[in-house]
Order: C-alpha cells, then structure tokens, then sequence
C-alpha cells in the first residue's frame, strides 16, 4: 500500500520472534496501521460518477430539465429503476454495530469501517457498487430491536438491487433475515451467517476431499452457535451430512435435545431445530466431543485460547481444524499444526486457507442482481459453495491451499452464474438470463472497477501511504 | 457529452421554430436523451475507493483484521467515526418521491434518477460524498408518513455526517424538517425548502440591487405556497423585507388571516403565521396583487401557461419575474420578456439566469460538515444568500447574469465558510475551525473532485455516450 509492500509482512518482522510473538505483533501491526490509514485517507469509499459530465451543460441531461423523463418512467413502470439507475447492481450493506468482527457491540456508528470495507470489497470483487448504512436500531431502553431493523431495511428497499445485512447479534439477525427474505420484494443476504456458511461449506468440501472423507460420515464439531455456526450446521445438513454425526456447542454447553433453556426462547428457534436433530448420544464437552472427530468448526470467541491444544491433540487421523474468530482464531494454526491438524484454516488473510465470506458473497450477490433473484435461498447458497470447491479442485487444491482466494478473479463470475442458475431452477428469477451471459457480465463488471481503481491510482487521485506511517506502525508493534 | 456538445443546444434546432415551438423541442429532447443515456450508463453513480488498493493484502489493513482498531477507536469516542470513516463528509440524499421535481409522485423508486443527480453535483460541486436514499414513507393505507421519514433519518443519521431531504411532498417536510432539525444529532437540511429560499434570497438581492430597489419596500407577490415559497417568505421577513408588503398564493388563492382553512389543518402551522403577517389588506387575485408589484417568485405548477402574460404586463418598471416551476416555467421567459419584465429567471440551465439550488447546497452543506454545525439555521441560510450575491456583485452582475452559476467553482468555497462562521457565531459547530481553513479544504475537496471526473473519463472508464444515441433523441424531438 505505499512504499512498504505487505506482500510478505511475515519478513518486517525480527527473525528472532516465536511464532506466537510474531502472531500477536502482526496483528498489532496491521491494526496500527489500520487506524492511522484510515486516518490519513479519511475512510475508504467515495462517490463517483458512472457517466460523463464532458461540460457543465451535461446537467441539463444528469439533472433538471432531463431527469425528468427517469422519473417519470420510473412511475409507469418502476421495474425500470434496475435499469435506468444503479439501483440493479447497488446493495445496501446494513448493520445495527452490535456484533462487529470479533468486536462485539461498536454503538452505532461503530461499524463504519466494516462496512466500507465490505463495500470496498464488493466492488474490487464483483463490480458491485455498496453503500454502507449503519444504523440505530435501540429503543427508548437502549435495547436493539429487530422490528426496527426489519422496518429500515423495507423502507430502504426502493433504492436498491439487494441488501446485505452484517454484523448484526443474534437473535435479532436470525429474526431480520427470515422476516426479510419473505416480505421484502429484493433479495435479503445476511453475510455472517449465510455467507460464513457458504465459504466454510466450499473449504470443507474441498478438504474432506484432500483428507479423503466424505460430508456423509464425517464426524463434524462445531465450536459457537451462533449466526454463522447455526447457517454451517443447516447448509451442512443440506449437503448431506448427517445430523447424528454433528456436535454443536454454544457458551453454556453442547447442544441437545435436552437444553430447555434454548427450548424456552422462541426467538432460538434455528438453535432449537438443530437441537433436535444433532448430538442425538448427548455428548457434554468439548474435549470428548472432538475425541476421534474429523472436523472442528470453530467461530466462537477470539483466541488465542479458546481452542485446547489437547482437543485438537485428540482428533481423528487427517484432523480439519477451521478456527475462524476474528481477529485472532480460536487457536494459532502453528499451535493446531504442532498439535497434529491436517488442515487448519482461519478467517485472517495473513495466513494460509483463509476462509472469509469475501471469496464468495460479492459472487452471490452478483447472480442474484444479474437476474433479479427475489430471495437467496440455501438451496442457492449450496450451489454456491460447490462452484467454488469445483473450480478451486480445477486448478489445484493441496493442504495449504484448500480453497480459491479473493485474488483468483474468476471465481466470482463463476459463482455468480451458478447462484443465477440456481435462482432460475427454483423459479425465483424475476429477469431469466443465460448463465454464461451472468458469467460474461459479472467478468465485464470487475474488469471496470479494476480499471477505475487503476485509473485512480495512476493518476494520483489516490496517493500512496506515505512511508512513514508504515514505519511508526511497525516500531510500534515491534515494541510490544 | 459526447460528440455532440451541449454548450449550446440552441444551434441544434432549425433556425425557423418559434420561441415557443423551440423552448418545447428543447426540453422534448433533453428529456428524450436522458433517459436513453441513463439506459446507456445504467445510472450515474459508482462506489469508488478513497484509499490504496495497491496489492490484494492491502485489504488486511482496510479490512480483518486491521480494520478492528477502527471499530473499537469509535466505539471508545464515537466522534472520531467524522474522522477515521468517509462519514465527515458524507451527505444522506433522503426523499420519499412523493413531489418529486415537479412531476408530483412518481412511487418509491421514482426519485431515483433525481437524487442520483443531487449526489452527481454534490461530488462535482462540492466534493461532498452523498447517498441517494429513496424510501417508502407510505403507511398500511398507502398515505405517506411523516412519522416513518422522522425515524428513519434518526436511524440512518450514525453512517452520515448530514441529511439533505428532497422532493418529499407537504406537509410531512415541513414536519420531518422542523421534528429533525432538533432531534437529529447532525444537520438536516431540507433543499426544496432551505435551498431554494436561500439561492432566490440570492438572486432577489441581485437583482433588486440591478433594479435600484431594496427589499425593504419592494412589493413582493410570492404565486404557490408549497415548502420552498413559504421559507423564501420566511428568509426574506428574515432578512428586512416588510411582511406587509408580501402576497402569497396557494392552490385555493391568497394567504391572508382569514383562511380559517389553513389555521384549522395544525400540519400547516407554517402557511398560518405567514397568513397572520402578509396581505393584510386582504388582495384575493393574482391580478390585483402584481399590479404594481416589483417582484414575483412563482414556485408552483409547470407552464408554461400557469402565469399569465397580463400579470407580467400590470407589474411595476424594471420589474423582476422568477418562474422557477421544473421542468418547465409558468411562463417562457421570452414572454415574460415581451410583457416587460426587466429581470426574468427560471430554474433551468438552459435559459439565463438559473436560480437553482445547485449554486448553494453544495457550499452550505461543506460549510455545516466543515464544523460540524448541529443543525443548519435560517440564519445561516440568510448569511449564505449574501455570500453569494457578494461574491457575483464582485465578478459582475447583467440583467442576464444576475447570480454566479455553478460554473464559477469558488462561490461554494465561499459558501462553506460564510456558512461555517455564522454557524460558530451561533454557537452550534461542534469542531470550530477559522473559515479561512474552511475556504481552503472546501477548495481542495471539489479539485480533488474534478481530478477524479478527469482521471475516469481521460483513461476511459467513462466512455462518451455514442454520437447516434443524440441523434436519435434530436431527430425525435425536433418530430414533435
């Protein structure tokens, strides 16, 4: 990003750290640096036009008098506003700030920088143009509401192609999604729990195939329960994978059909089904529940703790450990290594097999505005997940690379058309298109934010991070 | 815009129309090729980056996990969100397209295209980031609701550094304006409202003082009584005009303290104090009340027939006639002209003498985020109107030139920091800052801006519409 690459950050770093000491200082480094880079540019996003003003007249045509004629078009058929304005490839990416990436309740305005971050990424990733809303959804007592969340988000609706909901806390997330993916008339994505879900089912795909298992027998561990272990354990289920075969923990113990505190609220009615179906044999703790287990699924509290090195001692031979908190795992992958882990896959970028909703959410959103999907179905979502174990088999999988990254531009067009295609099988399309046409598009689409992104930085509209600030970061971080 | 400038559209039509057949092939084309160039850019807005996207790990700074510092530093000061988020300068384009530009309801979705084009100029006038927000205020029964645009702005309000409404019919924008201006932790601006009476209040000074007239005694006939006339009344009283020298007009005739029927509708409380301070020798017809009068400001239906050529006639020497209704003026100004009219101004940049928000809204608004103002005053409306006329009295004023034009890029430069210190003389900027610094970031800001216009269009992002696109629009224009 300046003068400093981050291409290789591991190498800024005294060779005499230990592995946990150069962890910790890289995290430190990189949140340093976060803070005072978003400092110096002022936040991530900004306005710019998609068409030309050649001379200030073009505003008669963008603007009054001409404008007229969008709006009153929009009135005879409003069905146009995908297409006259960027509505059809807008999402709103809404959050209320109450769980943000591993960071918990931020206040309102506390999730900005998230979601420009999302947004940055949609558009970098799918050619999707984002527009951050973080909102207040607390009453009068201070207490977040999901009908408040519900209520913003249809009234919002108008303006855009989909809406992307985030870090949002349980249960209210559970209760925005399945109250908005049915009334309201665009396409409802809620990232950290189907999203998560999407992305871990591709990575679990590809390396049960690496460890040679099947989804089928597999005995699968899932460390939290909450909005994205819960989606995991459904879409998981809906893949195949046996219910009997799966053990879900959340902070007060392993789930079961004889947790009648979960019973109790019915707002944990995704909890209570799965309560149902999972853990049939009652297993109580986490140690004996990973003894012999093949997969442990870890998005609960960031670590470096949180996951035993004895649990993971006790796996089953070609051990799956996905630790996915952020911003630290659950346990430090050299840690999960040492410890006899096959596989092992965080959230972070800065290690191997990351496995982050950015590989997959800009591509299903882009299939769902490319044929204006009405909702985003996990029948969708599985779809999904497939395409990407598919093209990551395509060219190449090994135990350090298990799963295409972000940087693979390709397999976003190639979601993109799988998640159309899928729409379109469940006759929930509003706008059929063939899926290579989906394909052509979506390619087209990041072609020409990468080309803007270029074009702003060559010219200098976007300048360099001056070195220093790289410097003082990494003094910093250094010293701790 | 494209092969075919705009600069001057009057040479495209043959040379034997009318004013009047060539007026309406005009607006007829400018129509036409705004909606065939918004099909062709599929809208006018894009996300853009702020920041560096140098290599693809750059996003572990802008994003996981970097991006927490961000998060937990707002959450410790929320304030700091102005700062290290694009929030300071970001600006909610909010309306419910219940009136929008004069083509009254167009459904949700049908403000679209017009807040798209608020946002266009905000950026290119102001460097101010905006977001156009059309929302459904519409209750079960299908009436729109003050109440649901209230909260929905309070909801909105943490991802905005300011909230401009627009094109939301009345009486809910009186409401929504007057409820959030105190409620509202940032300033809420209402453009139809503030911004038009603060750009008339601008050319009004301009030209009364062409005229040898002050606004002390000028006879003043106000046709329409929507949000834009009665604060226009409002910001004049305010300013030294003589309330006794007013007329106004609404649908059911003149204001004066003997329509019960307004004092009896309480969402109307603004239209009833200037019926209990205007007319108050109780003139009942548009006729009687121009003869003699020195100015009309008709804000009300589309013409171009709405005002009456024999009005114009009855007027007062050196009179002065703005017909500011979009798309088209209550009367042409070349007939305004015939019947003697001194000055004539409309709200459109294809005739002279624009009085269009657009020359101040971009100035107010970086001037209120500039300082953070908590809310932006009549006061501060009143001291950007002079700020305007002083700077075009500076550069020269002409009967056909009577207020600087949104292409003389300082006047917002100036705008901003005449509104930044009446704010810090009112005591409501919450981040003081001399207004000369104020002047230099608003410059800095909108260069920035331009760079970023240049840069997309010079390496060919954004692609001149093609030259058969205006073709074709003129040839069916000049059809008609």
């Amino acid at each position: 990003m300046a003068a400093i690459s981050l291409d290789n950050i591991d190498a800024l770093f005294p060779a005499g750290l230990s592995e946990e000491q150069k962890a910790r200082a890289k995290t430190a480094f990189l949140k340093r640096l976060s803070l005072e880079a978003h400092r110096f540019y002022g936040g991530k996003l900004q306005t710019a036009p998609r068409c030309g003003i050649f001379s200030p007249p073009d505003f008669n045509v963008w603007y009054t008098p001409g404008v007229s004629a969008v709006s009153t078009a929009i009135r005879e058929d409003p069905a146009l506003s995908f297409d006259i304005t960027g509505r059809g490839n807008l999402v709103a990416v809404v959050s209320d700030s109450t769980r943000v990436l591993g960071d918990g309740d931020c206040g309102a305005s506390g999730g900005i920088g998230v979601m420009e971050g999302k947004a940055l990424l949609m558009k970098y990733l799918g050619g999707i143009d984002a527009v951050p809303l973080c909102i207040d959804s607390r009453d009068a007592d201070g207490k977040p509401q999901a009908r408040k969340i519900i209520e913003f988000v249809k009234m919002v609706s108008p303006s855009f192609g989909a809406v992307n909901l985030e870090d949002i806390s349980a249960p209210n997330c559970y209760e925005a999604l399945d109250a908005l993916r049915e009334e309201c008339p665009i396409p409802v994505w809620h990232d950290d729990a189907q999203g998560t879900a999407c992305v871990t089912l591709a990575a679990l795909l590809s390396a049960l195939k690496l460890a040679q298992k099947s989804l089928a027998e597999a005995k699968i561990v899932l460390l939290g329960a909450g909005a994205a272990n819960t989606t995991i354990a459904r879409l998981i289920i809906a893949d195949g994978g046996n219910p009997a075969n799966l053990i879900l923990f959340d902070s007060q113990g392993a789930l079961h059909s004889g947790r009648t505190d979960i019973q109790a609220d019915t707002r944990e009615y995704r909890k209570w089904e799965l309560c149902l179906r999972t853990n049939p044999r009652r297993v109580m703790d986490e140690a004996a529940a990973l003894a012999g287990a093949d997969v442990l699924i870890a998005l609960s509290k960031p670590g470096p703790d949180t996951v035993k090195r004895a649990w993971v001692r006790g796996m089953a031979e070609r051990a799956i450990v996905f630790c996915c908190a952020n911003p630290v795992p659950e346990i430090w992958p050299y840690a999960a290594r040492e410890e006899g882990a096959f596989i092992v896959a965080t959230g972070r970028g800065d290690f191997p097999n990351q496995v982050n909703n950015s590989v997959c959410f800009p591509g299903i959103l882009k299939g769902a505005l490319a044929v204006r999907a009405r909702k985003i179905t996990d029948g969708m979502a599985v779809r999904c997940a497939h395409a990407i174990a598919d093209f990551s088999a395509r060219r190449g999988v090994t135990p350090d690379n298990i799963i295409a990254t972000m940087e693979e531009t390709e397999v976003f067009a190639i979601e993109a058309a799988a998640v159309a295609q899928a729409a379109m099988d469940e006759g929930i399309a509003l706008r059929p298109l063939p899926a290579d046409e989906v394909y052509r598009r979506a390619m087209a689409d990041i072609a020409s934010a990468r080309a803007m992104f270029d074009s702003l930085q060559n010219s200098g509209c976007i300048k360099p991070l001056p070195e220093e600030i790289v410097q003082r970061a990494l003094r910093e971080s250094i010293k701790l």
